[in-house]
């Protein structure tokens, strides 16, 4: 009987719950939820940008960073972001760039779709003389998603880095997953490197 | 009329070379030039290990290494190795091991598939020691495929690091994608870090 009672009880705070909060409501909690992450113990759980990873020594790649992932960002110590897309850089970003004296390399590479695909060759080879520039470094790189124009970013700097073809798409289909086009690949393997061959590696995963 | 002669000497050449070139004979050569990735000007290629990535500064993961990874590995001067299976470690590994210096840390979690899935808590968190050991670093934790115990392990790292659970559910899946499991996921999100909360780490992407 006890048990019972507690259970009517149970059922019908659930009840009044329900009624106290309406559907715009939760929706609202939803969204409040995801920017703060939840906590642990009363502390803030970071969120990386979509498609977050370590590159290599001082190198990460993300998707598009959005506020939720400012408090994250900051734990990098980012010197500068390497941004591939042609659309301004939204204000809160450049808020957040100009209040942690972060530097932005902006190198606007349209994200056209298949078939009609036009990597720049002169584009990538520019934004891969930054990434290889220590003095920029801890730096980001990010497109839209992380996936077409930071994977053939990060494609052409593992071919300086001589992996093997295989292992360069094996990453790149890794972040691309679905979205994975062959054109992408097709253009890092024929990315010609040997005008960057003499430029300075200094620190990667050959230099430990 | 040329070119069609011209077409006729390709078609001719090709009949040839095929004729020359039985099955057999063709997959020795593929396999082959998997071994030695091929070259560029005359410099052999490295070929990471099977779904090899930089985990953190002196963290690195990856599947099973095998004799083509080595050349590989030594780039980067690895102080120690975490190998997640039970099984021994085969003799041209311990071999490379001896002959480098590394430190061979094994933990042997059975690879069960689902459902009869049992990650030991206690097993993932001693490796976790090892793992937030710098004396230990560089590391590379591996398993056979780099997708479920490593995936466990590097996702309780994250854990420590207070990446919110969709990020280190994100990370698994990139890895183990379409065989990621559930099973690993709960086990993650039920994983205990109180115990270690305590423990040095001493760098990360938090301490930049």
């Amino acid at each position: 009987m006890q048990v019972a009672a507690e259970l009517q009880r149970a059922h019908h705070h659930h009840q009044r719950h329900k009624q106290d909060t309406p559907m715009c409501r939760q929706i609202q909690l939803t969204i409040s939820d995801h920017t703060t992450a939840g906590d642990d113990d009363g502390e803030d759980l970071f969120i990386p940008p979509l498609n977050f990873a370590m590159v290599d020594n001082g190198i990460f790649r993300s998707g598009f960073p959005e506020p939720a992932n400012f408090s994250f960002l900051q734990t990098l110590g980012l010197r500068s972001i390497i941004y591939l897309c042609p659309e301004p850089y939204p204000e809160a970003n450049m808020e957040f760039l100009k209040s942690n004296g972060i530097k932005l390399f902006q190198f606007g590479i349209e994200g056209h779709k298949e078939p009609f695909v036009n990597i720049p060759e002169d584009t990538i080879r520019e934004a891969l003389k930054v990434v290889l520039d220590v003095r920029n470094h801890p730096v980001i790189i990010h497109c839209k998603r992380g996936k077409h124009r930071t994977g053939c970013l990060v494609g052409c700097y593992r071919k300086l880095q001589k992996w093997c073809l295989s292992s360069v798409f094996d990453e790149y289909q890794r972040f691309a997953a679905a979205k994975a086009r062959v054109s992408d690949q097709r253009f890092v393997e024929l990315f010609d490197i040997s005008s960057l061959k003499h430029f300075p590696i200094p620190f990667s995963c050959l230099k430990r």
